[in-house]
């Protein structure tokens, strides 16, 4: 049996404002219906192939298993890290989960935001390289270069002739542009997609001889992981010492049992909007247009609408990329896509929350936007998916009106149940204990008025949580 | 006396998304805490100023008693008419009206959408130039340029090396490049700024004179006008035959009787984005911003966020015009700020509602807007003016909920009539005849939650109105 590994960690500011700390872009649906998380969870199913393992953070698990749920995944496994620590804690955490179970286990290792549409030619090639991963080799698969991309880093194939896993005669950290083109001219080079073929065993014994600073900590952080409902969270006490470091920088360039093989299908790391831009249908002179836009005589320039209810229109514009969402705008120029993140870090400290909140505020039982705001009243619209519940909670500063709008609530307020049906409504008074349920077989809407003389999200008091939150989750 | 006659009918589709045929640029905060409309009412008053007198179309009636109330206008004239037929037919219609009080009446004609800052100096030209208006002189305000613009139309003065009124030497139509060029360098050129002082008894002989088609269809528009409310709509059976015509074509290019006036102050019509670009302060590199707007790296760029709740991002842009609203975003390049009027007739052609449709829907009563809508229902912010009562109404497919969340609601539904406060909530069933109304002396804020299976604003049946509002009004 072979365990997808699905790295679904990081924030992806570059592709701000549609990518945020709150809803990264893995989760997003930059291409295609599904997301870019989905998609890698599809990636690799079938006979051998055991259901995956996703490390994620804590404030994606409920996101991670909703988008899981809705393609029909109820049994994976998600470890959840204390901190982001990069790659090399992520990936040796995973192995030493499964070795526990499977001292033999085998695990192909994937970032949650590449796309690989071709399913088949992935899983033929995983199927080639396997024997030599079960004899004790790390693969790493290498994509064929199309351009001198500064942005990866490099393979050097040791045999260029044969199309199949051979021995890597190194790695080349992401090279300067002249380098590049020679690489790429040259021939022999693939690109480092950082997805890895590999048993347990072989990472453990990688990482005690070039890394030995991370087995330890990594290893504590495991053995005293703990149950959180489906959730496996690793120990924090020793995952605070881990460095923040690469499985690249970690292992695979120090190591000597690496192979590559190489791969021939479609793949595209949708890192940065001019990434996007050229891998988006071109509809003449480089335009690609998302959403509600419309480009008047523009040239190599990207127009995205993310909301039905924004219309972007471009006019003359040539080497632009512009995102418009409903509370964030980007506009820079092409040459500028790798700076978007250090422009986003910059809102951040200006306290500026597009920097990281999303519009839409996911939750374990749903999500909610706020759809007006003032001093002294919020309306929210509050989606409950079916069997979600909301904490019992009360205000202090606030009284609600509830519209269901769509699907029935099951609402308690003090020591009062009813159901409430599309078109009725119901009052909770300041101070009244109250929950919220979707006790049906279809999504829940309802419109929350809320007035009072405070309205933060903090002020609420939860009594009970079938979701186990802490007060700030 | 003279009376500050106000040109209010255009509507401006270059400042679109923020200037739109429901709301045009007149009518918005562009610059300062005023808008453009409400400067130019308050540019001229004080002892022998009449209030003044508005012409405008009949969707922006209750507009332009509102902005006026606001700044203590009350006893304005306006005069709606029933085509917008550029200026000639307007100002005539104009001085047919005073006309009819007082033979000698005498006027300063000014467009709404300028911005002149500087009233003590223009009101001083006005009272320079006073004489030779009632002397039977038509004359134009003249400013001072500085570049070589070709958007507007020149005038060139006989006497250039008097600072006074002087007879016209010649109108000038918007010249090619290098004639306002030579012009600008020549000196003795002033451009036109569609400022006008002069009598009734002067246009009337000059029209006579000089477009004779026009007299008399706006002669009978005048007897025949109807007086609706405190407006006094311009009968439309003449008006359909007339031309659309400009003052500068009809008239002023032909009269002999011609003055000018130079103005030194400073004056621009803020026409198009670049225009407002250049005329907001420099915040390095000629970047402007506006709202909730950052530059990184930009250069001769507009960034205008015209919304609190939208951040807009610029990185890395050169000669760029941005512009974002809620439900619309225009990044254009500063070259083809002439061109923005054209793309909006091209979304306007594909349906697209934002073409010519403002986020906020001003009624006489308020405004209202749509915060969210579905297949089955909307929510609405509802603010409704002290004294303000929407229609006595009823709906064949929607029911509401209303809850009140600033001011007091009388509301009236089938024969209950309850006085409803921040914080209640009452219900309208699909069918029922309701009314909402304003009693108190603050704004009252309300959110509406539509639910039906048609939310179109076509479905109403109105049995009352105060507003005297027609079916599609």
């Amino acid at each position: 049996m072979i365990t997808p590994v699905i790295l679904c960690g990081g924030a992806g500011t570059r592709l701000w404002p549609l990518s945020r700390k709150s809803y990264p872009k893995q989760f997003t649906r930059l291409k295609g219906e599904l997301t870019l998380f989905q998609s890698a969870a599809l990636r690799l199913r079938g006979k051998d192939i055991a259901s995956p393992l996703v490390v994620t953070g804590s404030d994606f698990r409920f996101i991670v298993t909703e988008q899981l749920a809705e393609i029909g995944i109820h049994d994976a496994t998600v470890l959840i890290e204390p901190e982001a620590r990069n790659t090399a804690p992520a990936i040796l955490a995973a192995a030493l989960w499964l070795e526990k179970s499977d001292p033999d286990a085998t695990m192909v290792v994937m970032p949650a935001d590449h796309t690989m549409p071709d399913v088949v030619r992935f899983r033929a090639v995983v199927t080639d390289a396997l024997p030599h991963a079960q004899g004790g080799q790390i693969v790493t698969f290498g994509i064929r270069p199309t351009r001198p991309e500064t942005g990866y880093g490099w393979l050097e194939m040791s045999d260029p002739g044969r199309d199949g896993a051979q021995p890597l005669a190194r790695f080349v950290e992401k090279p300067p542009r002249t380098q590049a083109e020679e690489m790429l001219a040259h021939g022999g080079y693939l690109w480092n997609a950082g997805i890895f073929l590999l048993t347990a065993r072989a990472l453990r014994a990688a990482v005690a001889a070039h890394a030995p600073e991370i087995l330890a900590p990594v290893e504590t952080a495991v053995s005293e992981a703990t149950q959180d409902l489906d959730f496996h969270r690793l120990s924090s006490t020793s995952w605070a010492d881990l460095p923040n470091v690469s499985i690249d920088y970690a292992v695979m360039e120090k190591a000597d049992t690496l192979w590559v093989q190489p791969y021939d299908g479609e793949w595209c790391d949708l890192g940065d909007w001019e990434t996007v831009r050229r891998e988006s249908p071109d509809q003449g002179d480089g335009v690609a247009t998302a959403g509600a836009a419309t480009a008047f005589d523009c040239r190599n320039t990207l127009l995205r609408s993310e909301s039905e209810g924004v219309e972007l229109v471009g006019l003359g514009l040539e080497n632009l990329l512009v995102v418009a969402t409903p509370d964030a705008v980007l506009v820079a120029d092409r040459s500028r896509a790798q700076e978007v993140g250090r422009a986003v870090q910059t809102l951040k400290a200006r306290g500026i929350h597009q920097a990281e909140q999303s519009p839409r505020d996911h939750r374990p039982w749903g999500w909610f936007e706020t759809l007006a705001i003032d001093d002294r009243f919020q309306v929210k619209r509050i989606v409950v998916k079916p069997g979600g519940q909301l904490s019992l909670q009360s205000h202090l500063h606030r009284a609600e009106h509830w519209v269901v709008v769509s699907g029935t609530a099951r609402v308690t307020i003090d020591d009062d149940v009813t159901l409430v049906s599309e078109n009725q409504s119901v009052y909770v008074p300041l101070g009244a204990t109250h929950r919220m349920e979707n006790p049906g077989k279809v999504p829940m809407v309802l419109i929350e008025v809320q007035t009072g003389s405070y309205l933060g999200e903090d002020d609420i008091e939860r009594y009970e949580d079938v979701y186990a939150r802490s007060e700030s989750d």
